[in-house]
């Protein structure tokens, strides 16, 4: 099934659509219809099934419009760029890089500096896709990818709509480090609306510019804490490192997380810990483990943050699209906020037993050190104390000597009050590592859309049907009556209400043909049907039939709920049933 | 329990609490910590339960970001205003009608014209809040309260943050439509942010400019459909109409929906209906009913759209506070939309039976008219058509006489080509009207919590206790060892794993003793805790115990897990326990 299939089913059973289309819609911004909006949640529910509540982690909600010393402190302002393209001809705008990228062998043009895209540009005797006038000379921008806007009447406070919802957890660290009781490691996580003010949006939901993430920021003591790779000993990890990309021809290869920490292909345990766990998520939600890999970041592509990076990758009609980013963001964030702001970004460490220590200090005679050296005085005296800390062997001489400002300065020791005193310490602040596990929500409902939607043949005619997991799929069970007399809609409508009240997805239908109506519920994913017959009325059954074998079993109208909610939760198969 | 004990609990509990803080935050922004995101998940999870599930609604996910064009059709750029007073002494800006409502007996200074209010500010000697600077001379503008930003990159195209989710319910009818089948009535539901650019937030969530809704679009039939009545016939409805507001000193009124109908107090079915599904929902959540009322709207407090709206209030600390809105839309939205957008806006209505009727046609000789009037023949023919739908009598003289830009112009009817004719229609176009519960899930989440907060007394102690609804509650179960020894530890870490397998909250504590355990799940509102004591390592039994009587019973392991979904879920209450 190609990709215009899934857009064009996406759009008439209600998964997904161009947002607007009424007034010609904005590229980048979609709409989930009632399927798509149902399979958003469950796709979100099961996320936070295994990253928050299984993991131990706890979950914040922040806002989206954020002030711009967020992103200062953080990077974005300055470095949240793409390169733009904008022809003079025509005005449309273009991604340079990609124009670039796509002419050429080259993979990782964004990393190039503009200037050298420009002169590609030439090189390449590229057009503007859109009018075909010749770009070379043109020139090539960084464009930030924030939403700006005002908050407040009048001149105002800049903000920007928030590029990833880590930052909120970030910045309010200092409290949620008191909800954790101060004890690493602890998680939290945040599922919300991300923005990226795009340049070119393209191929629906994969580069839309506004998108729900699910993120995971687990703060860790890089010394200490240690993540259970026993639980995931037996994931086999489908991975393309850096090396692998690099050597012409090479595909990737399948690893433990232990053998692969071994070999030295990933380099950090938490990072192979979340590769692990991730993988069994996206093979829980319906992505196919045939076309899924993990892809590590080259050293040229690897975030300013990150000490490490993998991207989950899932192959649709030949591309390969990311739909998660591990990272070990280490203590970068946490450090620049720290830089930035006016709070405590760090957790105190208790020691077990409190440790002596030697501490070093400088206390300067400053009534020597001002009439000597009249306005450096100060000046020295910090470079004397940088020293101190740096290289105490330097005050074993009668004379210190110190430079400021390149010149130098000598002060004899006895001035410099310096000592060395023994300390109990209780602790340390630690400013703990981020390793994040980072989720396009949008990018993994297209990816199992895309991996679910199949063609075979029923009764000689030919079928479509989306194969989804029963746990994501919108609707659980579609109840019908034969036909809708001698008490068989009643029935079928009493049993479509009670399934509703015991929390199932349920939908009824009682128009057309149970063969059409069957074929709907296949197209639309739902995994099984429920028809109210003759049969029931006398007997209290009914038939149960699954979508992908098309089998109908006949089960008791009573065991009906637990049945379908065990079929649901994967605790009992289809298979059981016959 | 004052206001600001309910901030300084939610900041030190995890509930909520100002949003980047670290950099000072800014006015209106709130972060929920992970009890506040917890326990607004529940609400919302309880309200898509009760108004779209039970309902037999649908439910979508619109983009926040949306193009102007949609907000031109809407009305909300030309007047989704309040009214600001930029002081020229500080700068600080002000709500001006709020000034003058502070200091006179105005209760709806809003709906008066800007140059009145700022002739209030002088008349009424009023000062700035800030500076203390006269108010007097100083101009009162209308504010627009949408945030607004620029898509793509260059000079890009306006876009807003969407004010409320409504407009991307009207948006999609075209497509929401056939997923309906075109058949009304249906109902599309959205739970999402919504942005105000308030002039002054203020209280906490109550005024936040960036916050969540949850609104239901009821698309009926205003000639057909009708709600289910005798499902909320006993529901008491605490009215405080228009009227009763006018007369001094009249407090609302109980009536059920039914009474209130016939009285005249609520005029519309769907409007009665949705108040009393409405009231029991508040409940269900924990709004307390002695603090509860429905205000209708005055005449001149009624929105553009609305011919009748009546806000669900809560009382907190002296104050009502708007919970939600219930209006009837008419058809003011699809019909607004119809104008501006280039799609059908209306469902087409099949008739039982074809009907017949009378079908009016003019086509005037344009070989006659052109010579005739020359350059305004084509408004006589225009004119001669509208004449014709408004009264064909017209046209039973042998001239017919239309006035174009104030002359007359008169034509031999039997050159006007008019003819009556009988037509078959198998059915006709009908905009639907729409019915509007809409709710800020923020000040749900405020009330509930201000109306939960209590303090009582517990062997000798005073107690802070939240008395959350067990089904909201962002905890449900506190699992305890008595002690972290002799495997008391290690049975309640297993008790805790699987009840939260079984898909409940939990929260495992094994610090501190008992009391103080007990406490801290109180005053974050959890209802029930469990202990594992050395009883429990021979009997397998545990002690659980309510928050809210601080009662204790022993009951077996193995029913725990279906004793607490069926507490949480209300189907058993803990007296049954005793």
């Amino acid at each position: 099934m190609s990709e215009t299939d899934l857009v064009e089913l996406a759009k008439r059973r209600g998964y997904f659509f161009q947002a607007n289309e009424a007034y010609g819609g904005v590229a980048g911004f979609y709409t989930y219809g009632p399927q798509g909006a149902s399979l958003k949640r469950n796709v979100e529910e099961s996320w936070r099934d295994r990253f928050v509540v299984r993991e131990g982690n706890v979950e914040i909600d922040s806002p989206t419009v954020t002030p711009e010393p967020v992103f200062e402190a953080s990077g974005h302002l300055d470095g949240f760029d793409d390169m733009l393209v904008e022809c003079e001809e025509c005005g449309e705008s273009h991604r340079a890089d990609h124009l670039v990228e796509d002419a050429s062998d080259i993979e990782d043009a964004e990393t190039y500096p503009p200037e050298e895209v420009a002169e590609l540009l030439a090189d390449l005797d590229l057009e503007c896709p859109s009018c075909g006038a010749d770009l070379a000379g043109q020139s090539v921008e960084e464009f930030n990818l924030m939403f700006e806007t005002s908050i407040g009447p009048g001149s105002g406070q800049s903000g920007y709509l928030r590029p990833e919802t880590a930052q909120g957890m970030f910045v309010e660290f200092p409290r949620l480090k008191e909800y954790a009781r101060n004890q690493l490691p602890f998680g939290v996580a945040q599922i919300g609306n991300g923005y990226r003010n795009e340049i070119s949006p393209r191929n629906a939901l994969l580069r839309a510019r506004e998108f729900t993430m699910a993120e995971l920021e687990l703060f860790v003591d890089p010394q200490e804490d240690r993540p259970d790779l026993d639980a995931v000993a037996d994931v086999e990890l489908p991975l393309y490192s850096a090396e692998r990309q690099a050597a012409d021809g090479e595909e990737y290869e399948y690893l433990t997380p232990r053998d692969a920490l071994d070999a030295g292909v990933v380099n950090g345990e938490w990072v192979a810990y979340f590769l692990a766990v991730s993988k069994r998520w996206f093979e829980r939600v319906g992505v196919d483990m045939d076309r899924f890999r993990f892809r590590q970041h080259l050293s040229g592509e690897l975030a300013h943050y990150a000490s490490d990076c993998w991207d989950a990758e899932a192959e649709i009609e030949g591309d390969w699209v990311e739909l998660e980013g591990v990272a070990n963001r280490t203590d970068y964030d946490l450090k620049k906020h720290a830089d930035h702001a006016d709070d405590n970004f760090t957790v105190f460490k208790q020691y077990d037993e409190p440790k002596t220590v030697e501490r070093v200090t400088v206390d300067p005679d400053m009534s020597y050190l001002g009439p000597e050296f009249g306005g450096a005085a100060a000046d020295v005296a910090d470079a004397l104390e940088t020293l101190a800390e740096r290289n105490r062997a330097a005050f074993e001489s009668e004379d210190v000597t110190v430079e400021v400002d390149g010149e130098a300065y000598t002060v004899p020791v006895e001035k410099t009050g310096f000592s060395v005193d023994e300390v109990k310490e209780s602790g340390e602040h630690v400013t703990p590592h981020v390793i994040e596990p980072a989720f396009g929500v949008g990018r993994v409902v297209y990816t199992v859309l895309a991996h679910a939607l199949d063609a075979d043949e029923v009764d000689g005619e030919r079928r479509q049907v989306l194969r989804l997991p029963p746990e994501i799929a919108p609707t659980t069970v579609g109840v019908f009556p034969m036909m809708d007399k001698d008490g068989m809609g009643e029935l079928a409508r009493d049993l479509a209400a009670d399934l509703r009240a015991r929390g199932l997805d349920v939908t009824y239908d009682d128009s057309g043909n149970i063969g059409r109506r069957y074929r709907r519920q296949d197209e639309v994913g739902t995994p099984y049907c429920v028809t109210v017959d003759y049969e029931s009325l006398e007997a209290d059954t009914v038939t149960l039939r699954e979508r992908d074998s098309t089998d109908q079993v006949r089960v008791d109208i009573d065991d009906l709920p637990h049945l379908l909610a065990d079929l649901r939760a994967g605790e009992l198969s289809f298979d059981d049933l016959r």
